[in-house]
């Protein structure tokens, strides 16, 4: 059993019956106001949640006493400080200590609560949690998963890493493989994900020099970690029904990320104006008013809400910057079901079995080498 | 004035009074009939293009009869053989000869036609033209320009390379601001494009070390070159109004593209899935039929359908393999406008202009250390 697993199994114990999440209150666009109501919203759908939440002690106590029942459900941690969209990670790291979001995180370090929610700013999250969760033992590169509208029954594919790092060498993406399908299969309920590696043409002579050798790294790894390897796959088959897990580097992830939303909002806006154009139209949009609300909720960004920081001693949840209550109601439902399942154990787990197997592999090799 | 101008400036005087466009009949998924139609359309709609028809001459003049008016204006050159989707690049290069690819590119080097037009296999096209149109002198890489729809008022942006080469250095990211800001003055009419490096986001100190150098290089050479910098942009602003020509390497570009194409198109199958849903539904997408063919209509990728091969003697345009007619027609009028705005004399001059400039600079260096 690894340290990790110990100290988590005595987590559970101290809050047994309930999952604790350490909410940070502050640092979003649409200040405390939205996540107490997102607190709230989720508190309301399921009793089994209690949270830690961090932020000005006066304010959130004024916001939580105007639900009724939620006070008694959250602890406030007293944290007057405030990370911005604007500051730089290392000066997060340096002056840091005293801010809503070193308090979330500590949170999760002390193991008052399973995992970390906040909708501040992403690189000072990334740089804080690495600095006080630490790396789990054998992950040199942590991942950002995010959950990509899909063609698949479950409605969503993991793809990850969406901006943790710009580089990421063929040992990362093995590690990436991992914990993507190690999210897959606790976050989204698949037995046996699929993973594919994420390249600009699926034949196997394409690509650069470590895609080919993460392609064989993976594919050698699949079996024993309990996923099915689909090989490279192209940035059309990120919504599609051939895969679940996307494995890429942090820059193309990113930059995938952002051209998928941004063609999403495009063609929004797009049907808008179509719809705006005349009164006969108008009036169509009217009548289609249903559909177009079914549209909107299945490529809704709020219901897909919550980047996951995977490769670290304890679980955090980035939720958009821009967030409103349904936002923020989201992302506490997948820090919930991640908590709930286990997760953290699970890939820590995953990931220590892996470390096991190479190192026999070497072993290996070497006895035959010097037999 | 250079080599490269001064063949160009023959072909010119060669076909005084009308555009001659090489086509490439077959590999297409739809075969020589869809490209016969697509050239049709354009013949009807444009009296200054000619045709010069590359693929095996029984069935060219049978499809071509068919058409009233259309043998007098389309010069056949009989090319038995076929470059599939299949073939490898490498083969093509070894027995290419005598498929209609290869002849398509023959007449852009003797100077016959003015721009290549190609459905086949992209791969193939790019490594034939590169193995007989040649480098331009001074680009190392040459890049694949696509069109994206956009919010500016051209309903263009320009993104390269969208997947001619996997890797670009500074100096390669350089040229295609250079080759992508002269497209967009010709292909799109822009007297001023303005040129923005993709990059995980818009703060100087972001990215890989090489985007940092290209930066550099791209806002030095601005003014210059007659366009504006606008610095870093991401993902999201790929269809947006505040950037004309999205500057990124191969990989990166392939991706965000077939990213792009496959985002719409589920958000597409979602819109049909969400107006079939009941039988209200069904009756508001009859009424807004008007409104969704306008939609349709602004993210069709048919109307946008020509990949631009940069960076060699001779400009080739890369159609859509499943393009149909509509498809097919869209990719000889870009062809046209290229031609007839004199876009490749203009590019080589740019690059030459570039060339100078740093050897200039190299010099002026020098002398100042020596004097």
């Amino acid at each position: 059993m690894t340290s990790a697993e110990i100290s988590t199994d005595t987590r559970a114990h101290e809050f047994k019956g309930s999952v604790v999440i350490s909410v940070d209150a502050m640092g979003g666009d649409r200040g405390p106001a939205a996540v107490v109501a997102g607190i709230a919203l989720s508190a309301d759908k399921n009793p089994d949640i209690r949270f830690i939440v961090h932020g000005p002690r006066a304010e959130l106590e004024r916001l939580i006493a105007k639900r009724p029942g939620l006070a008694e459900r959250c602890d406030i941690r007293d944290a007057p400080g405030v990370v911005t969209m604007e500051d730089k990670p290392s000066q997060v790291l340096r002056k840091g200590e005293g801010t809503s979001m070193w308090s979330t995180v500590e949170s999760v370090r002390k193991g008052e609560a399973t995992v970390a929610v906040s909708c501040g700013n992403t690189g000072a999250l990334m740089a804080l949690s690495m600095l006080r969760l630490r790396k789990l033992p054998g992950v040199n590169r942590p991942a950002i998963a995010c959950l990509w509208p899909s063609r698949n029954p479950q409605g969503f594919n993991v793809m990850l890493d969406v901006g943790a790092d710009i580089r990421a060498d063929a040992q990362d993406l093995l590690t990436y493989a991992l914990m993507g399908a190690s999210y897959a299969r606790n976050g989204l309920g698949l037995a046996l994900p699929r993973v594919g590696l994420l390249n600009v043409g699926t034949e196997e002579h394409k690509g650069r020099a470590e895609l080919k050798q993460a392609h064989e790294l993976i594919g050698l790894s699949a079996a024993s970690a309990n996923f099915e390897y689909v090989g490279f796959v192209e940035g059309g088959d990120l919504p599609s029904a051939r895969v679940d897990v996307i494995v890429t580097d942090g820059f193309t992830g990113n930059v995938a990320l952002k051209t998928g939303e941004g063609t999403a909002k495009l063609v929004g806006d797009f049907l808008k104006e179509a719809f705006g154009n005349s009164v006969l139209s108008k009036f169509a949009a009217l009548l289609a008013m249903t559909s177009l609300k079914r549209l909107q909720k299945r490529i809704d960004p709020r219901r897909v809400n919550g980047g996951v920081f995977l490769g670290l001693n304890g679980t955090v949840v980035k939720s958009h910057g821009s967030a409103d209550e349904t936002g923020v109601s989201a992302a506490i439902k997948l820090a919930f079901q991640l908590a709930q399942s286990g997760f953290h154990d699970r890939l820590a787990a995953r990931i220590a079995q892996s470390l096991t197997h190479e190192t026999a592999g070497i072993s290996g090799a070497e006895s035959k080498r010097t037999s």
